[in-house]
C-alpha cells in the first residue's frame, strides 16, 4: 500500500475562483511519481475555524499532508496560527527565519515592515524550511497520523521549496515504490491525433496511458508498475515514439535530463557552437523572451511593418512572395552580423486574420545557415495570444528539426 | 448571512494531477458573483467510500453544493452510486434520460453501447438536468441541509449546465444579495508595503480586506456587503487608492473597463495617439511579446551586446554612463524611424548577476518624447524569469507614469 497523502491549498483567492489552484495539480503529479497515493485536495478560505477542522480532519485521515498558502506577512495569512490553535501548540519565534526575511528584504535595498516579524512564529516543535526565493519560509510537523509540510502559495517559491526540500524529505521519511512515469513529448500533434496513430500498438493492462496537451506541447504519458521488466519498458515507449516520429522533442524518465523545447533546442544549439539572429512578426518578440539568458541568441528584432524593416535593411520586399522576401533580409542581416545562423519568422493574413480568434494565419519561417536556406510553412487559428505563442514555438521546432536533422 | 456553497469534484485525473481543476475556480466566480460564500472545494478519486463519506460531510455542512464529474458511462463514473448509498437512496431508471442519451448516439450515426444505459439511473427523488451538450444528464437533490447538483466533469458541457439551468435554478431557490469588490491594482509596492501604508485607514468591520500577488501586479480588494451605502463606498477606496498613490494602475469594479497594465498603457498610447519603438535588454523581447497585436507598438529589438548595438547605430557606448549611452541611441532612433517615442531598457550588472537568483541587477528605463528625455532606474532580484518579467513591467509602468504625467 503506498502512503497516503492530501493536498490543501489555502486562499480566499481559491474559494472565490479568483485563481486557479494549478499548485494542487503540480504537487500531486510530482508526489504520485513518488509512489503516494493522493486521496483528496481541499481548498479552503482565509477563516481561521475552517482550517482548524480541517487541519484536524486531515490528521487523522492522511500520512502526509502538503498545504500552500497562508504564509504572507498580512492579517489574512492564518497557517501558523490556525496549526497552533488546531493541535494545541504555542508560536514560537524562530531567530533563524527572522534573520533570512530581514536579509531578503536588505538584499533589495528595502526596509522590512513589521508585519513581517509574523512570518519568523511557528508552532513549537516545527522544522523550518528556508526559502530563498521569497520573503516567507515554510514548515514542517507531525499531528496525528500525519506529516505536514507547509509551504507558501505563490507556485514559483512552491515549487522551488518542493524539489529542494520537500521532495528529498519525502523520500527519506516513507517507504516509497514509485511507478515509472515514462512522458513522450511533442510538438506538431493533437491529442487525438496521437491517439490515431498509436492506436495499434497494444498496451498492457497494467500500463497507464494518458495525455496531457498545454500551449507549448502535448504530452503521451506510459506509467509502468515499479517491478516492470526494464527492457518491455523500452521497447513500449520506443514503439510509441516511433509512431510519433519526429514531432517527439524529448522524452522524460529514461534517465537523461530533458524539458520542454526551448531546453531541447539550447542543448543542440549549444553542443553545436551555433549563434543566432531572428527576426519576428507574429511571435512579436516571444521567441526571443522564450529563451531568455541564452548565449546563443544574439538578436532579434520586431517591426510591425514588413515594408519598413525591408526599408531599413536596404532589401526589396516582394508581399506576395513571402519565401523570396525572407530569404533577402537573411542574407542582409547575416552579411552585416556575427550569428552563423539567421531565423526568419513571417506571417501571411491580414491584420483582421491575426485579431480574430475564429480566423487562420500562415506562418513561414525560413533558417539561414552555412549550408543554405532552409524554408518550412503552418498555420496557426486562435485568439491573438495563441497565434503569438505558436508562431514561436514552431520556429523553435523548426530549428529543432534542422539541427537534429529531421524532416523538416 | 449569504448561503454556504461547496464545490466538489470527482475524478483520479483531479487528485493525480493529470488535470487542473479549473471547473472549481470558474463555477466559485460564478456563485460568489451571485452572492453565495464558498468556504470549501474538495476534490476526491473514484473511490466509492471517499465519495459517499464526503457527501455525508457535505450535507450537513453547507446550504448548497455543485459536484463536477463521474457521470460517464464506465465503471469508475460512480457519483449516482454513491449519492445512493450515502443517503439510502435506491437508484431508479429514467426513460427521459435514457431517451435522450440515445438520441444522442443517434444523431451522430454510432450505436450507443449498453455501458450507457448506466447514465439513466438516478437516486429516487432526483431532479433531471437535461444536457444537450453531452450524453450524461446532471441530476438534482436535497440531502440534509444541502441542495446538491451534480454535473458532467467536461468543462464544456458544465459551463452550458451551469449557464442554462443550475445558475437559474439557484437563483430562485436562494434568497441571494451579492457583495460588491473593488480591486485596486498596482505595482511597484509589495503586499507588506501596502499594508504598512494603508494601516491608518479605518476598515468597517462590515467591509473584507484581502490581497493578491501575481507575477505582473498586487491587487488590493475591498469586498463590500450589498447594502453599503455608495458614497461611503466610493470614499473609503479613494482613501486608500491615495495611500497606493502613483501604483496605482487601475480600479477594477467602480464601472469603468479595466484590465492589467498593458490595458492601461494600451489606452493611453492610443487615446494619446503615440507610436513607440522601444530597445530591449533585459527583458529580451518580453516587453514586445506583452503588447502583443498594440499598433502603437512599431518597433523592438534585442540586442545581446549593447556595444553591438551601439556600433550598427553608429552611438558612443559608455558602460559606466547608462544613461548617457541610452540617451545617445534613443537619440539615433528616434532620428531614423517614425515613432514619437522611444524606450530603452537597459540594464547593469554582469552576466552572472543576471543569472544568479541570490543577485540583483539595475535596470535603467529612457524615455525619449517630444518633451525630452525622462530616466528612472530600479532594481530586481530573483530568478532570470523574474528579472525578464519585472524588466518588461518597470519599463511599462515608467510609460504608463510618463503618460498619466505621475512621479517617474
Amino acid at each position: 500500500m503506498n502512503p497516503i497523502l492530501e493536498i490543501f491549498s489555502q486562499g480566499e483567492e481559491v474559494v472565490t475562483g479568483q485563481t486557479v489552484d494549478t499548485n494542487a495539480a503540480w504537487l500531486s503529479e510530482q508526489v504520485v511519481n513518488m509512489g503516494f497515493t493522493v486521496t483528496r485536495h481541499t481548498a479552503v478560505g482565509d477563516k481561521l475555524d475552517d482550517l482548524t477542522a480541517l487541519l484536524r480532519e486531515i490528521s487523522v485521515r492522511a500520512d502526509c499532508c502538503i498545504c500552500t498558502g497562508g504564509l504572507g506577512p498580512t492579517s489574512d495569512d492564518l497557517t501558523a496560527e490556525a496549526v497552533a490553535k488546531a493541535f494545541g501548540l504555542p508560536l514560537e519565534f524562530d531567530e533563524v527565519a527572522f534573520e533570512q526575511i530581514q536579509r531578503f528584504f536588505a538584499r533589495r535595498n528595502r526596509v522590512m515592515p513589521e508585519s513581517n516579524r509574523k512570518q519568523a512564529m511557528f508552532p513549537k516543535g516545527a522544522e523550518r524550511i528556508d526559502n530563498a526565493w521569497g520573503t516567507a519560509p515554510g514548515f514542517s510537523l507531525r499531528a496525528g497520523r500525519c506529516w505536514f509540510a507547509f509551504v507558501p502559495g505563490v507556485p514559483s517559491e512552491m515549487r522551488h521549496l518542493f524539489l529542494e526540500s520537500i521532495g528529498p524529505t519525502l523520500a527519506s521519511r516513507f517507504l516509497l515504490r514509485p511507478d515509472k512515469l515514462i512522458t513522450i513529448r511533442t510538438f506538431g500533434l493533437g491529442e487525438s491525433a496521437i491517439q490515431q496513430r498509436i492506436s495499434a500498438i497494444e498496451i498492457p493492462a497494467q500500463v497507464q496511458l494518458g495525455f496531457r496537451a498545454s500551449s507549448d506541447d502535448v504530452q503521451t504519458k506510459l506509467l509502468f508498475p515499479h517491478d516492470y521488466p526494464e527492457a518491455a519498458l523500452t521497447a513500449l515507449v520506443g514503439k510509441v515514439a516511433a509512431e510519433l516520429g519526429d514531432n517527439v522533442f524529448a522524452i522524460d524518465g529514461l534517465g537523461q535530463t530533458s524539458g520542454d523545447l526551448v531546453f531541447t533546442v539550447d542543448q543542440l544549439m549549444t553542443t553545436g557552437k551555433h549563434t543566432m539572429a531572428v527576426v519576428e512578426t507574429a511571435s512579436q518578440g516571444l521567441l526571443a523572451a522564450k529563451c531568455i539568458g541564452k548565449d546563443w541568441l544574439l538578436e532579434t528584432r520586431y517591426e510591425q511593418s514588413l515594408e519598413r524593416l525591408c526599408q531599413k535593411l536596404g532589401v526589396t520586399v516582394n508581399i506576395n512572395d513571402l519565401p523570396a522576401t525572407a530569404q533577402a533580409i537573411a542574407g542582409e542581416i547575416h552579411k552585416t552580423g556575427t550569428a552563423d545562423f539567421v531565423l526568419i519568422q513571417l506571417y501571411s493574413g491580414d491584420k483582421q486574420a491575426f485579431h480574430d480568434k475564429e480566423l487562420a494565419i500562415n506562418l513561414h519561417n525560413t533558417l539561414l545557415t552555412k549550408d543554405g536556406f532552409f524554408q518550412a510553412a503552418g498555420s496557426v487559428a486562435g485568439p491573438i495570444e495563441r497565434k503569438q505563442n505558436q508562431a514561436a514555438l514552431l520556429a523553435l521546432d523548426f530549428l529543432r528539426r534542422y539541427l537534429q536533422q529531421k524532416e523538416l
